[in-house]
């Protein structure tokens, strides 16, 4: 499974049962990520059932309040449950003072290590076995980063007939998929090509934070299938907007549209709005496979 | 009305349905003050539809993040709804910096006055019209107080037999209940004490905060009326208790017994305990009128 779970939608405060922004990334099953920790994420995990212990990575787009308040309460969660295994976060330098006083002020250590990575450039921020996440530059009153996580290595598909020809047993099947040849037990190879062929292609995720509409990121998430953009307003309030350094719900449309997305979902609705059935239909008017997101719901990449 | 409002009775991590510790003070029905705010108060006190108008008094009993991680939050969002009149904060110093230093990385300024009163000793903390607040030091990990919050003025009440006797005019009913004196249209001066008898006494409620079991703080509450105290534990892990610089059921309950309190408020749960039943029996069979506080609820000063 490759979906992106929305924990808080909304912008600065909370309102109308909508919480800051943080999201969960899952991908291949093994590893979740995070994207954005505003405050009492911590408890939309709990209510939601997410599980810590599968959670190495956590991404902050900028350091305004509703986009990482809550990251200090997850990690002394996290120590307090007794984690021990390492836990990366990358975001703008600042946050790690802050998280290192944060422990001294109340005498504390962590039990496992906190690899903090700070976000200076577009670059590769991770890059595992099964996905690799990079950072693109947007545009927003501080320093703000997108995010593009791209799935790695999905399995190759195995034509059975072929397979059984050449006498490969089942248990080398999991390797074939991965791409491995086999040696069978008199000494012949059989070429992993001849008995697979490309699996389903690699799907990619972008989340693009907070951003006043320009062309200038478009190129950075040039066809990922799926694209998380930010919709504080609709486009009857574009100069307020663009004066705020955000998005309107026309203008997420417009930027899926140039990408070549496959599809598009909403979210970082200001707290002046409770009915939100005009951002789908603004937004569709340009880019029909849009969704308003709303939280609890996992959205699947197409 | 004097009362406490109970935000967040929970220790430590979030669970049960119960939160980081804050509870509201309401106090003369025209100011309420605010004590702890750990993660995610702000939320609740937009569920409890507490007006954020009329508090302008927060105090952090220590620098452990489930009494204060919500104190950013509250404060930004304040200023997100366009608050001009000054709020008083009371902390341990290091509050104040990492205040500032999360306004600074934000590139936020404050639409009003944050006034910041550092803890450093016992002390009169603020002396308004209606109410006084001071604190106390108890005994935990690191440097924490509790806080003592009197009742002041409360209206002398009037005898009206009398004040009819003295022609006084109604209008002139709030000034005797404040204690002035009437000058009649004659000339004459009818002395307060003439018309009115004392009103109630004022009251006192006593946050004892985090602390483990001594009697060092008892003379600092004694004869209080309502004690709030944490109960992290029960009798049986009175070692753990101590060890971690907490206190158990029975243990709050000898302290309220000790400073001749009328009520007490038991709170600060480990998240090991679901069922808190045994914590009222564990209390009451030492000192009878004690409740376990439930978030949401209301407990009048007596």
């Amino acid at each position: 499974m490759f979906g992106v779970t929305i924990l808080g939608n909304n912008s600065a405060l909370p309102a109308h049962g909508r919480h800051p922004t943080s999201q969960i990334i899952t991908i291949a099953d093994e590893e979740i990520l995070m994207i954005d920790c505003g405050e009492g994420t911590q408890m939309r995990i709990r209510d939601f059932r997410v599980k810590t212990s599968k959670l190495n990575h956590i991404f902050i787009s900028h350091l305004h309040g509703d986009h990482y308040f809550g990251a200090i309460g997850i990690i002394t969660s996290m120590a307090l449950v007794g984690r021990t295994q390492s836990l990366h976060l990358y975001a703008p330098a600042p946050l790690h003072a802050l998280i290192l006083t944060q422990l001294k002020i109340a005498d504390s250590t962590l039990p496992f290590e906190l690899i903090f990575h700070p976000l200076t450039k577009e670059e590769l921020l991770a890059d595992e076995e099964k996905f690799s996440v990079s950072c693109f530059k947007v545009f927003h009153r501080i320093e703000c980063y997108g995010f593009i996580i791209n799935e790695k290595h999905r399995p190759r598909k195995i034509m059975p007939a072929k397979a059984e020809e050449y006498n490969i047993p089942l248990t080398f099947y999991k390797k074939l998929q991965a791409g491995e040849d086999y040696s069978a037990p008199d000494g012949s190879v059989i070429k992993n090509q001849m008995v697979t062929i490309e699996g389903k292609k690699n799907r990619s995720y972008a989340f693009c934070a907070d951003t006043y509409y320009t062309e200038a990121y478009v190129s950075a998430i040039k066809d990922v299938d799926l694209i998380y953009h930010e919709a504080t307003y609709l486009n009857d309030l574009e100069l307020q907007a663009k004066q705020r350094f955000h998005s309107t719900a026309g203008q997420a449309a417009k930027i899926a549209l140039k990408a070549g997305a496959k599809a598009l979902l909403l979210g970082h609705f200001s707290s002046k709005y409770k009915d939100l059935s005009a951002f789908e239909s603004e937004a569709k008017e340009i880019f029909p496979n849009t969704e308003v997101t709303q939280e609890g719901v996992t959205y699947i990449v197409p």
